[in-house]
């Protein structure tokens, strides 16, 4: 049901666009549009959708049983690792009679395959699929919300294991693997990206990998992560103080907290989506700390933990009703500490409402 | 000094072949010519590689820090969330007065930034770097030996973990967290691929998912997991069953065993790499199980998880000592087993040497 109301908003759009066929081979929209998730490496998992017949798929012949227990509309066409995709694929096109004047492809579909698809098609016309696809994908359905809310569920869940496994000594490491140890007994198969734990001064750089900085007392302590549930992104970041906290430390974090709430306040449908970072990065130029957020205040969120919309002060778009968005602004000073505050955010009919609900007070460990 | 010699290497590709620059913007080629390791997301994170002159990186601003302490050969050019990167690439090869006729890129570059690096180089001939790289990829340094042994110690590591953590009721789910928690703990960041725990009838499906399907007596148990230890990955498989096995599943394990030992025969320098699949599939033909082996009998390990060599039965090239590689006869019997060995293999001067050194002979738990 629901994936054939997606394929029939792409099929309106193929129509009015005179679009004959389209293929999308990104994991996210594979499993947008077919149900099957798959991590598939280097090898090719893709779904063709002709505007005026059934859609199949192409995907390792060890995975059609998998692929067939949940994608059912259309034919599964496997190959093994000596056979070529692409003839399969040509294949099915000439017993389809499809030669495409025009075919959408993703941006991302490489400069190799793009070939290979020129071989087969030469006279196609290429045109950009993502656009259609990935607005489909900005308004997140009941059953989409119903996940989101329970992947940030579990993200709240991981920040509070994490900042239970605190004590003086323990490495950024061993925090790390207590929070995706207990994630994963709780059923998560995959976290939605690197999990963050950084102390201190490794919290100054944005982007720090966790490694055996030792907990000390007066640290900050940075935690970024999210989890995949029903394959659906969330992302949390809570930064928190072990032991004690610096009077620096605690304007830094204070100013990071009113900046969110900044950002938070622009959250309502028609609302310009730049709004919301410069609301952040306006408030830290009135407080003189514009210098230490180096990134934008964050990104749509769905089956991708970084998607449409993208939440740079350029982006005019106009807030919707049923975006899911990460805001996330942060303060870095290098070599001493780092603070970011981030919740998921879902765009309602009147507001907001943040999906990820762990307390953003100010907090001294133990 | 390595990275020096990886580059003249290439430089020397580049004079033998016109080619005045080369772009790499995949995770692995960017660490592999600059040290630089990092998951650059939809970000882009490339290096630029005159034939006459200096390299050059692109990244985040954000990752300027990072990238500064690690690569020091060259300009690193920052660009933030509102920058155009190919702006400032257009700009970084006029001062340098680079109008390349002939650019070297990687396969796996998109559609969208050919279109990119078209409209900044509309005169340039693009050509494939892939093979180049991969080949001077494929031979691994004494450095890189020592970093593949350490991931595979590692891996060893893991399924003795995973054997410890069995007992009748734990989910598959259970005994992932347990291996990952450890290995996190012996300082591991990354997993080099989503560890796999099967048990029973779900490891009849090569590519299936972990769960919440419950220990049983009798049950096979499929590891199948590695992890990244200073950038280079390991990735290991053994079947173990609990508490007894069956003649049938016996006899699985005893063929996939043997099938394993049939390549692991032919692994020396100058054979076919097709030799090692060909022994295999030869020997499950021989005892009539063919039909149940639906995967190439390995690949190539690395940076990594997956590159060259592809070891299937058509790869004719012949083995090098110092190329590691990894030999993962299975039998997948549906609904019913799946048995699955696998070691990580480097070829040496006389032969060959596994890294993964967990034992073989057929186990039952406890």
């Amino acid at each position: 049901m629901l994936l054939e109301k997606r394929m029939s908003k792409l099929k309106q759009w193929m129509k009015d666009s005179d679009i004959d066929i389209i293929m999308c081979q990104t994991r996210a929209n594979v499993f947008y549009y077919s149900g099957f998730d798959t991590d598939p490496h280097e090898r090719l998992v893709a779904i063709f959708i002709p505007q005026n017949d059934q859609p199949f798929m192409v995907c390792p012949g060890m995975e059609v049983n998998q692929v067939q227990s949940i994608f059912s509309t259309g034919e599964i066409i496997g190959y093994t690792d000596t056979e070529n995709p692409w003839e399969k694929i040509n294949n099915a096109l000439r017993s389809r009679n499809l030669s495409p004047n025009k075919m959408a492809i993703e941006k991302l579909l490489s400069w190799e395959r793009v070939k290979y698809l020129t071989q087969i098609c030469p006279l196609t016309e290429l045109i950009e699929v993502d656009e259609v696809v990935l607005n489909s994908r900005l308004i997140k359905s009941d059953d989409e919300i119903r996940n989101l809310r329970e992947a940030a569920k579990l993200a709240d869940y991981g920040i509070q294991v994490g900042i239970g496994a605190l004590k003086e000594g323990i490495t950024e490491l061993e925090v790390l693997a207590t929070i995706e140890f207990e994630l994963k007994k709780a059923g998560i198969r995959e976290m939605s990206f690197s999990t963050m734990v950084l102390f201190g001064e490794k919290g100054g750089d944005p982007h720090g990998n966790p490694g055996d900085r030792k907990l000390k007392k007066g640290d900050s302590v940075l935690f970024d992560l999210g989890v995949v549930w029903q394959g659906y992104c969330s992302d949390i970041t809570r930064t928190v103080f072990f032991d004690h906290v610096t009077d620096h430390d605690k304007n830094i974090y204070e100013a990071v907290l009113q900046a969110q709430q900044a950002a938070l306040n622009e959250c309502e449908p028609g609302n310009p989506i730049s709004n919301l970072d410069k609301a952040a990065r306006g408030f830290f130029k009135g407080v003189g700390l514009d210098g230490y957020f180096p990134h934008r205040i964050g990104h749509g969120l769905g089956i991708e933990v970084h998607e449409f919309p993208s939440l740079n002060e350029t982006n005019d778009e106009p807030l919707q009703a049923g975006i899911t968005l990460t805001i996330e602004p942060g303060l870095y000073i290098p070599n001493k500490v780092g603070v970011r505050i981030e919740d998921d955010v879902l765009i309602t009919e009147d507001g907001y409402e943040t999906l990820t609900k762990f307390p953003k007070e100010l907090t001294i460990v133990p």
